[in-house]
């Protein structure tokens, strides 16, 4: 494995940090608070270790898959651990470990909570904790390989490591040209957003907090209600209609301003994933009716709430917890299904779950007609045997990174859905899950102990458990390299 | 598909049920109860059905694999149906829904129950209800092809498709002999609980009803508090042993009987079972002791909970209910992993486990060396490519029907453990879960369609998912057979 190389583009991205640190500076003397001191102290450290490791010119020819993976884990780790900092130095989050937990959130676009009193926080602090999200939602090394000069062939690794989905196409033939029309896109929909939320009466603030949270589908909101406070239909209904925009696959979009409409439109995956949402907002529509005082407030409670779960946003304008089984039931679904592949969003992704069923039906069918040769399509592609067995790979590694977690946070001796809820809503990047860590409560009463387990859970989810795994395991570090 | 056949081989087997109902109608006219003619009476209709159906002698060359499949299918369906009937002609469980689910709930070996006060039973449907248990550990057709004269070719498929684990080897050249051999193997152990059971003072009809649900790891009890009212460290002792004995696959004391000792000792599953066994013991033991007086009494009542939850029996000698909530979870790991392949026992199986993990552990090998051809091995054989994708496909087919059965159960609006833990002991041939249904309470509550949900579970589950899933798949009634 090539050390140096490895160290030289982290240092690169620590230095990244330490410029994207300076923006919260700014707010927060716009604001003129004291915390300004703490992002510019935490800035300068970044730029040192940044002088001492990432000044080189990248040498070498080759960057493999596993040090993709290997850079993509460590990048994230770090990002986390520095961006951690000035919550602790502006005394806002006084423990580290809090302070991490907060920032993996943010950055994973998880969107759970330590905080019980989100209002007296500084503004600069509540702009940095929103704009982990919206650094993390399309990708912390994506955003990099927009800027540092790689050659393909190192880059495509990275690429394939941190964005989410069975399989990455590059849009255009350059890898770089590809994330800065990612990123691109991504800050246009930003955009229009911040414009549609300023509209509706949300001051500019708010409107980034929010922007920040619903692009990144990381859910945090500057107001304990979060959107609920707003009660307004308008301001729902944009965020209603973003979060299921930005939880779709970006190459969508991309088909869509080259004029493809009907690609687009004939896309498997986003079929699946619109369908899915349909049916989960009609299903809990009807099972919450007698709640709501009538079936269009019934609608819109069930259409905010799926949207912001199956995208993995978290936010909330109703406490499901107090909703019946079976509507609870169902968002405890679309947490685990996820968002769409090559989207902003967590989960096993609607195109895993698709390639999941359909190798269930094929498996019946081979069965009642052994003759037949079972082929495996998406889009009415081929899918290689090499995606289908990673899909695979992904989904027993998830269900057994899921048991283990809960046995672990099952040692707070809480009650079972919410040890449950809380492992499902970390590793799946959402954000609430019921009981004590439902909609209108955080996750500040767990050990630290736990804190560190859902850390985990969510840059592993974020990152789809294998560079994960990866860096965790005994014979990666067993060789030297 | 030969339709003629299949349906002939059903004749028979519904034959072989009114044969065995005679021996529980014995039993009530040993104890004068009124129910003996409940079961003569059922004896009756299945001899007729035999009659129009089933005398033919069985023509046609072939069976195949699919053919297997839908013969286990409907014959365990059938076995129940008319298993039930004489708990409604008896008067002891009115409704018929009702029924089906203790019966079922016997067949698949599960012993969840709907009955409330068991002693009131008589004697005569206790023992049916607690044989079918006997007969269902084994497996119905494993029962049946000892007896019915079939060839290899044709029988070959009825076995595999009916015990349980990734692959099925025969014993012996011939299947007929492989079956006998598995009987005289389950009988004699059988003989050897029974002995033992007495020896520590039980009745011989309590020890005969005891060994019914260890030896078929079912769980019924004659008595309501279960293993706990005799209160006897000897009884819990045997019964601990036992349960563990019959959760190893066969195969291993068919290889101590030809006394290939070292290859039996050697064997993977049963080492990783054994390890299971232990570590679940002592993490529960740990985190009990507080609640019992002595580690001893401690340690007593977890390895009990654990053995009969991990072989899925289902017997309790404690509430494990109001344990921690850590010592409920590893408990539900267990209920979800299950027993070897090639036992009695039901849930995942720990082969299929241990394919699961040694497959994530060759990805990130795979991962870190690149060129390394990565083969799975157990007990160093490698591997076929085909088992492992049906082990991959039944992960996937088991946890898809976890999941729509846990939304089916939600409808109830039971909280969440009640329907998790109803839904995973179902479909896991257990017995027990937590909340509503713990080992102390019963499934009486639940709607008729949530019966009707738990009895597609327990068949699914006891049947390993394709036999089900193929009868239930529509391409399979489109064409004509």
């Amino acid at each position: 494995m090539n050390k140096k190389m490895i160290l030289c583009i982290l240092g690169k991205m620590l230095g990244i940090e330490g410029l994207l640190l300076l923006i919260p500076a700014l707010v927060s003397m716009i604001y003129g608070e004291r915390s300004a001191t703490a992002f510019i102290a935490t800035s300068m450290i970044l730029f040192i270790i940044y002088i001492l490791t990432g000044r080189k010119k990248i040498e070498g020819t080759g960057l493999y898959a596993k040090e993709g993976l290997v850079i993509v884990a460590f990048a994230w780790i770090l990002w986390s651990v520095f961006g951690a900092i000035p919550f602790v130095l502006s005394g806002s989050i006084p423990n580290y470990v809090d302070a991490l937990f907060e920032t993996a959130s943010g950055f994973t676009t998880t969107g759970s909570t330590l905080l019980n009193n989100i209002e007296d926080l500084p503004q600069g602090i509540l702009f940095w904790r929103s704009f982990t999200h919206w650094i993390g939602g399309m990708g912390v090394l994506v955003f990099v390989l927009a800027f540092i000069p790689l050659t393909d062939k190192r880059s495509i690794h990275l690429m394939r490591a941190e964005v989410p989905g069975p399989s990455v196409d590059k849009l255009v033939p350059k890898v770089r040209s590809t994330a800065k029309i990612l990123y691109g896109m991504y800050i246009l929909l930003s955009v229009i957003l911040t414009i549609l939320l300023m509209f509706g009466g949300m001051p500019l603030f708010d409107s980034l907090i929010h922007m920040f949270g619903t692009a990144g589908t990381g859910g945090f909101s500057n107001k304990s209600a979060s959107i609920a406070y707003y009660n307004s239909a308008y301001i729902e209904g944009v965020i209603t209609v973003f979060m299921i925009l930005f939880g779709i696959n970006f190459n969508l979009f991309y088909l869509l301003l080259i004029k493809k409409f009907t690609a687009a439109f004939k896309n498997e995956e986003l079929r699946a994933y619109l369908g899915i949402i349909a049916f989960a907002t009609v299903a809990i529509t009807l099972n919450i009716l007698s709640i709501y005082q009538s079936p269009l407030k019934a609608f819109r409670a069930a259409i905010f709430q799926v949207a912001s779960l199956i995208t993995t946003t978290g936010y909330a304008t109703a406490d499901f917890d107090l909703w019946p089984q079976f509507s609870k039931c169902i968002l405890f679904a679309v947490m685990f299904i996820g968002a769409c592949a090559g989207s902003t969003g967590g989960g096993i992704k609607v195109s895993r779950l698709t390639l999941l069923l359909k190798t269930v039906t094929l498996e019946i069918k081979h069965i009642l007609h052994p003759q037949s040769v079972g082929i495996v399509r998406l889009d009415k592609k081929k899918v290689d045997h090499e995606i289908l067995h990673g899909v695979y790979v992904y989904f027993i590694a998830y269900i057994m990174i899921f048991i283990t977690s809960i046995l672990l946070i099952s040692i707070e001796n809480y009650d079972f859905s919410t040890t449950f809820s809380s492992v499902l809503t970390c590793l799946n990047n959402v954000g609430p899950g019921v009981g004590k860590v439902g909609p209108t409560s955080s996750f500040s009463d767990f050990s630290l102990f736990s804190k560190l387990v859902f850390c985990f859970d969510m840059l592993a989810g974020r990152l789809e458990l294998f560079p994960f795994l990866v860096i965790f395991s005994p014979s990666m570090w067993k060789r030297k390299f």
